[in-house]
């Protein structure tokens, strides 16, 4: 115990499914601090005909896309510097916050901004956390930054963290944190 | 749909079990893009005796504690520079990382390090986020930092975000960025 | 088999519940012809604090009032000539179509036509049958009519059948038939 | 909530499912007055291998045929003249009452007797009801009759009811009641 | 997993529920070799008024007493020949098979029978094993004779294993195997 | 009622299903009186992609093979004399108990020992019980020995009972009891 009982409609891939009982084993341990063995969950599977909402068959929505994957691969683009690629993982009314600046809406906006702080930087992940609340799906990603400063020299482990909000499968929010002015302080 | 069946053990209060039906509700969000109206959560309780495991009966055990209360209680007590009440929530093997320093480990260690850094700072919470991730429950507090530079010079509306990880009811980690480097290095 | 397990909030009533099995019992006998002894119907009850649907914990809706009875009380009423009784059991929008003449929506119009039809008239029920359609319950009630013709004679064994709507509570809806030509017209 | 379970044998239809799942909310909204949004019903359905009930597993009984359809078909073929397809509806014991006469159980005497009464008849139905009571299937249908007296005038708009008794797919009992004598009468 | 639930009527002991949910457990584990932690037993109870079976409601049938305890009450009786006791524990048609007697039926015939063949007996139980088996409980009583041979000499250390039928809490049959020919014959 | 279901991972036969439906049934039985016809067992079964244990998907453990057969193939070998066989249904430890010997634990031990007692032994199976106690599987074998004693003279009708216990498939005990000595001490 707890042993917990999810009724859903036909149609999700394993992959969702796995993702759906590994948030609710999740959830069960956010209360209680049962041991790993005593949490069971169990997917119930309908197709259409055998379940109705208000005397209603319905059809299953498809499931969110895995918000971790689409932050990463926001990410990459970003790293490539392909800024279709990543525009394409932005979602109406996108912002950006980032250290010593102003929120900025678009990417070219951060490219520019960012050459006076570095010429490029690469991201080393150490976690990816992600979560629901409410509405909003939240991805933390958390690391260290490498790179060269506009002088040429390089750094490298320095810490960062990035946080994201999604909705409908589009960021629409990242903040960063990081201690770049902390070392470039040195 | 998705409908959502708890079992647990009797004995979690009101608040409890609160808190379980919102975790396993924002755990169907996270992957079921359901509106509100068709996620429903039910808990079936039992008493001891309506319930075995390998044919044993069971107690409940006692829920997880509030993970948000027990990190702005640390915030709070360490705000009041109170280190024995904030020592109280803090577990063997407590490890902290602040931006331009190495990793502590004893709330002394901080105190020293920080006088150097700020007269003293209070914190303007924006947002509190509480996630279990396997067996560590996490949480993400972010806003902003007003108080005094060394010169008694004031500072405000410095961006921040702690990461706390959470056992058996303690704090075991602590993880800080903010943006006090680059509104100092200006 | 089948059996019939229905998840309601805690608050409904030892004749509610009642209601509520006997419904579920007959909507399976409308389609599956399982022997009584195979049709089992379970109630599950939660406390507020139990349930949540979209997050939210619910208050459970009073029950909808036994149609039949309103119906019967209604038509006491109406042959005890008690308008006021009569009119609270009537919803806005009433309408009632008796057989030879126009629809009626006020009972003061009916009585007044009525006069010229028979001198008093009482119903003896054979049956009163009730169902649920969508959002309105439909109540049938059935048997015949005793009385006297304006010219003092009686009459007796007259069939009829009288159809309700109701919703919310209320009597929205009356159509009537009945053998009253067919006998007077010998 | 209500949330509904059906624990059903596996072999019915999908039309069969959905006339279940409907029953089934009609027969909570009977009782409960839930908003549509709320009323799930989600049938579990077992191969004969996955269900016993004494020890013994079986087979699951065939679906009751749809009642309406059953007596619309009465309905047609009666219009029609049909007599054996209309015959084919009924069950024994079968037995109708219609405004005027004394009971009947042959559709030759019903024939015989309407032609004194008009030259034919067609039925526009404004609506069919049916609903389970105990073991019998009830079917309610009402609207109007239009067609010719005997010396050759036309009627329409005149209102009729027809009640039908149904038991394992036959009909046993018809009760017909119209404003025929009333508009005949004028 | 396997995770069973059982739907009962309140009313039951937890001593009762308690042999339920061993009983369960073990049916479990007569076919699926599943760890004892993953093997959950979950029994939903449910007040009169939430319960009906073919649209009535029902009374809980009081439990099966413990078939072991009754075996052991009518074994110290018989120990203690107290006839009067031991009788009381006996159903109609009750028969008893020992070794090297025809069946008999009576308790004072036994008595009278094992005269012959020892002073007294008494038994030490090393195991009692109690299962269903459709309508027939079964108890299987195992361990060792000591007693007085008619001469006087004692005897320990025999094996005997005796084998009991229940039905309604009544001992029916009693079938008794042991090695006191095997000894005596030396 | 009462009404059983049973959670397992899909992959089980439909006889190991049938085993599992017989076993919850009897276990019902064992403490609740209900008619056979109030017994339902259902079983949901689950693909591994539908089923987490601790967050993990499991593949169903192979089920247990039926204890009855394993007895009965043994004692067809050893009334074989078809030692390779029989040994192959024993497990490490096993150990048996004859009546008027010392336990024994190998099967070549018990036909030296049996050459002195009989020339031959055939037993006629008047009723074989299995149940499951704890983590051991529990097989009672009963009914009539017949033979030639070691002189040539036969004897038949002669009680017996086996007791078995079964681990992993293996038979580790047998203990027997009959009434040879009995008969051969007339």
């Amino acid at each position: 115990m707890p042993v917990i009982e999810a009724h859903i409609l036909e149609g999700y891939s394993p992959n969702e499914k796995s993702r759906l009982t590994t948030a609710l084993t999740d959830a069960v341990r956010f209360v209680v601090p049962a041991p790993d063995e005593a949490i069971s969950v169990m997917l119930h599977e309908y197709p259409e005909e055998a379940y109705a909402r208000g005397g209603r068959h319905r059809k299953p929505a498809p499931a969110r896309p895995d918000p971790k994957a689409i932050v990463l691969d926001y990410l990459s683009a970003m790293e490539a510097r392909d800024l279709d690629a990543a525009s394409a993982c932005l979602g109406v009314g996108f912002e950006m916050r980032f250290p010593g600046t102003e929120p900025m809406s678009r990417l070219g906006e951060l490219i520019d901004w960012a050459k006076g702080r570095y010429r490029f930087v690469t991201k080393t992940n150490e976690a990816v956390e992600a979560f629901q609340s409410n509405n909003a799906t939240v991805v933390y990603v958390r690391g260290t930054l490498a790179g060269e400063w506009p002088d040429g020299t390089t750094f490298e482990g320095i810490r960062f963290v990035d946080r994201f909000e999604i909705e409908d499968g589009l960021i629409t929010r990242q903040d960063v944190w990081n201690d770049i002015a902390e070392v470039r302080g040195r």
